[in-house]
């Protein structure tokens, strides 16, 4: 399993983020734009208020596995959209190209990782179905507008995951690990980014766990299993949240002969707003 | 399609319920039960915050459908349990058997109504894949207990439920119309109502539409397409709820060769707590 940070644009220990300041500004079209052009780099504060959801694909023979693992494990894997075998659009983004325009995939035979490119049209078959699945990153703007820091955007990193020692509930052939998204909150916000995050269950909700990562088996925050590693203010709490990356963690457990997903923080932006997943 | 009143007690105009005044106190176990010894009647107000489902079992081969019929139409068919092809057990009810333990069921072949037994043992089937979906039964001790009243509770009758003229978004082989629970409220209590359905996602949310009938192509309130009339309050405005009767509905419209549900309002009382699925 990929160990440390995959941020692809990584020089040395320091993460360069080549999606620019203006960012949060563009809007989802321009953003997929920009990517099917070629940018890469996380996506955290792209397109300020619209919803980036997690990308799997798998052949169709696979997808009731993949959609029972999903409705077993809303947390970490709430599914936004699901398309037709072979199609390459979505219900959720008009004129999008789900095989161009994220900054970059992960291309999986038999649960290795073989590539890694920023367009998957050559990788592409007919019998894929593709899961879109909500991102912690929609409900960071929902943080923000609370007064909550989100430290990684602060610091220009991508969020950090890590693998815990959860199992999720198995379906069919498919199994594996819960993987989290960490965000260090200041004790006097923790309350605001609880609350803001549990109105937003289609984008992962309520954080799963809060302080010491020991109780879900993450030996160093400082070294995340994807991402990049943070740095926490002194007196911040880690809070955990279930992370659309589980699915590729079943997909390295499970083995199922293909898989196309994105890379870890490098989402697809979609046209829907987060206020459209708001329940109250 | 049934077009009246199908409380499976009905004398006359006027429906009998066979689930008593103490009802509220039964445990989930305790009412199952009662249900598998023979006794039928509508479920609303049975176990005090314990979480009712909609039962829907369709053949193997439409499951897929089924789930994404569910996924693409979240709100009418919010899924808490799918079971594995032929098991007769949820892990929502310790020591349940589907096939016993529901007040009331009816059986479908190719999206006729054929026989509303009380037992589906002699039906069942062993590629059978059972969807437990998130009844607005649920929701009602939250209304209740912040104190909205439940008209249909009050009068003991049966939820009154209406065919609309939305369209669900189909799947697979499988399309038809949303259903929708209908529940009058006074003025004074429709915020209560819309706040605490909001926060209960998992059991149909804050209402599709309230107020004039028209809107949702209800002709006639006092002709419940499921379900019992129900005598308004003179303010009283009617709020609708997405219901879970939606998947029969689709059952209806689409003809699948066969498939076993609940009786509308004769849910499935499992040993989830209704707070499990409160998100605030």
């Amino acid at each position: 399993m990929a160990a440390t940070g995959d941020n692809a644009a990584a020089v040395g220990d320091r993460p360069v983020v080549l999606v620019d300041e203006h960012a949060h500004a563009w809007s989802p079209h321009a953003a997929r734009e920009r990517f099917r052009a070629g940018l890469i780099g996380p996506t955290a504060g792209v397109a300020a208020g619209h919803t980036q959801v997690n990308l799997i694909a798998v052949p169709a023979d696979w997808a009731y596995d993949m959609l029972l693992f999903c409705q077993r494990n809303p947390k970490p894997c709430p599914v936004l959209d699901v398309t037709d075998a072979g199609s390459v659009t979505s219900a959720l983004a008009e004129g999008a190209d789900l095989r161009t325009d994220l900054p970059r995939y992960r291309v999986w035979q038999d649960g290795e990782l073989v590539a890694e490119p920023a367009d998957v049209r050559a990788h592409w078959r007919a019998d894929l179905v593709t899961f879109l699945i909500g991102c912690s990153f929609t409900f960071e703007w929902a943080l923000t507008a609370a007064g909550v820091p989100i430290r990684h955007i602060e610091q220009g990193r991508n969020v950090p995951m890590y693998v815990t020692s959860r199992q999720c509930r198995p379906a069919g052939r498919l199994h594996g690990p819960l993987v989290v998204s960490m965000r260090p909150v200041p004790p006097q916000h923790l309350s605001a980014a609880i609350r803001e995050s549990s109105l937003l269950p289609a984008v992962h909700g309520a954080p799963v766990h809060c302080g010491e990562p020991g109780g879900l088996g993450i030996e160093d925050l400082g070294r995340p299993d994807f991402g990049d590693r943070v740095d926490a203010g002194p007196d911040d709490i880690p809070v955990f949240w279930a992370c659309g990356v589980t699915p590729q963690a079943a997909v390295m457990a499970s083995r199922p002969p293909f898989a196309i997903t994105h890379a870890p923080g490098q989402m697809f932006l979609t046209d829907a707003r987060d206020e459209q997943y708001r329940v109250a």
